[in-house]
């Protein structure tokens, strides 16, 4: 795919003369069709003030960019991959949904590939094995390493997200996942909590959300001068409810149950809360817990979860500036890692129920 | 698109020269090139026998089809789209997992496409926006009318799922809604419940879920006796967690407040919960829930969440398994409807919380 190519309007094909054209948007919105195909391919050196004034003459024509002979002649198709693990990750999916509406304000379409965190589907993933479908990619990888995608011969456009891989061959928005943690650790400790547990360890080469949180979890420890136990370290095999549920019910069986438990994740904090909550105890008089991502699950279960809210917003619209900046090669040269913020939020589950 | 042609297998291209081509996979698994190509292009009139050796080849030799070339060729992609609503919807979520799952054991990649129930969307892409892309379409609409599919050029196989559109253009995998939503009242009625209230009415023309399931509440309402009482059906905009904790509210606020609720899907059934124990009311002693879809969600909440469990896995077999028999031109003429089952899965929102 390369560098695009000059942004020259297409002309009508055979079929468009029917049609809605690029100089019917224009003319309506009183600019040129230079600058409505510049809005159509999602080119970035349009201000926005042109970009709304050509995007309201496109609704009310009900003007499509006829995309196959878009395709044909320059080598773009209007259409953004979001490569993630799992849809049915609460996290993925509100992402997947700020994604599809920060890349609509660009004029791009979205489709979602689920690769399931498979190698072997995460390599067609980065090996564009539909480059010719797509302009660009947002990948959230979960097996590939950086040497990987260094060794990637294709040569789409690509952001990176999660923690997976740093310093590394694409763009990368990511939170800050050590600090984070850490506030989250020190909120349970000030709570006056002694024993704090973590649920979310992982051994495997996938588990560098695991790492990074875990490290956050310790610094915590550290900083307020409690021990730290491994025993309270849960593994887990996947961040799912069940795995949660699971690993907080092996924490309840040591002799010395935690008094507060860190997720790192809200999927993970929910199965734990049910097994809490089914062997009948008080969340948080006798457990505190909090969790990672603000999933609305969380805000909805009872007691409401305490947790890190990454700002989703704010990753999708970096994400989706990035890829069009580099799509449309007014990307500077090198690759650059957005840190996006977060805050921790405190609920019910460390602050106790509100009931009436 | 139309029917495909036969499955002549495709040429090496000087690019395969270098690679494992489709020779190679015939050789390790014993079988003709034809038949690992009509493995690899998800025909269905390959045994699972041999199909499951074919793969076993492809996985050893990590043979990967030459996308392009297979597209010019043959004009096929082995790519499917599912186009649903909402994917923070967990429903949805889930139903993707599953309908990527299917897909892949017929060779097929997936790619999702989420159109926020937009007329103008939908409308891309019931008009193959990019049907040189893909090869068929999963499709669950939210606006677009049976006329608007009727009048469709675009010839790409489709396959409908959900409420709206019936009797239709295409083959549809649906669940018996009347019957289902009829089960879920009859068993809050069962308890001894008389005042049963239902969230979820909606009056725009999308709303045909609600009518259905509104049907089902009624008819068993007037099975047991009971009056239809129009002030203990309460309206959404939509089928956020968000609606149902404020159309509870609203139902909480009435004279002579409801005994039990049934909710049109589970996201309203745990934002109606959210109030209700927010409210200081005991689920399900003084009201008791039951919902719609069983997502996992309603599965770790506290209380469990009585729900109408659709076969979801059965939905995503049917719809794949549809849509591939489209796609290689065996099916019959004519458009079928396919139901699949549902069980009324009896949890603590309706029979209790069982702490020890």
């Amino acid at each position: 795919m390369g560098e695009p190519t000059a942004a020259t309007p297409p002309e009508p094909s055979p079929d468009d003369r029917r049609r809605v054209g690029l100089k019917d948007v224009a003319r309506l919105a009183g600019v040129s069709v230079k600058t409505v195909s510049n809005v159509v391919n999602g080119y970035v050196h349009v201000t926005p003030k042109t970009r709304a004034r050509v995007e309201r003459a496109i609704k009310e024509l009900n003007y499509r960019p006829n995309l196959s002979a878009r395709n044909l002649r320059r080598g773009r198709s209007g259409i953004i991959a979001l490569a993630v693990p799992e849809l049915d990750i609460p996290y993925f999916a509100e992402l997947a949904r700020l994604i599809v509406a920060a890349a609509e304000e660009h004029g791009l379409t979205v489709l979602i590939d689920q690769t399931g965190g498979s190698r072997h589907r995460e390599q067609q993933v980065a090996e564009g094995i539909r480059d010719q479908l797509i302009d660009g990619l947002i990948f959230s990888p979960l097996a590939l390493t950086a040497d990987d995608l260094s060794a990637r011969t294709d040569d789409t456009p690509m952001v990176l997200l999660g923690e997976r891989i740093h310093n590394g061959p694409a763009d990368h928005v990511v939170v800050h996942n050590v600090a984070a943690a850490k506030e989250a650790t020190l909120h349970l400790i000030a709570l006056g909590r002694r024993r704090v547990a973590a649920i979310g360890a992982q051994d495997d080469a996938a588990g560098e959300t695991a790492r990074l949180r875990l490290a956050g979890y310790r610094a915590a420890l550290a900083e307020a001068g409690l021990p730290f136990d491994e025993g309270l370290v849960a593994p887990v095999a996947a961040y799912h409810r069940a795995d949660g549920a699971a690993a907080m019910a092996r924490l309840l069986d040591l002799a010395e149950p935690p008094d507060a438990v860190f997720c790192f994740n809200d999927l993970l904090a929910l199965g734990a809360l049910r097994t809490l909550l089914e062997r009948g105890h008080e969340v948080p008089a006798e457990v505190a817990l909090a969790g990672f991502d603000d999933i609305e699950d969380g805000r909805y279960g009872t007691p409401t979860l305490t947790t890190v809210s990454p700002d989703k917003r704010e990753i999708a619209r970096q994400a989706v500036a990035l890829l069009v900046e580099r799509m449309s090669g007014t990307a500077r040269r090198g690759t650059r890692e957005i840190y996006v913020d977060h805050r921790l939020v405190i609920r019910e589950s460390t602050t106790g129920r509100k009931i009436p």
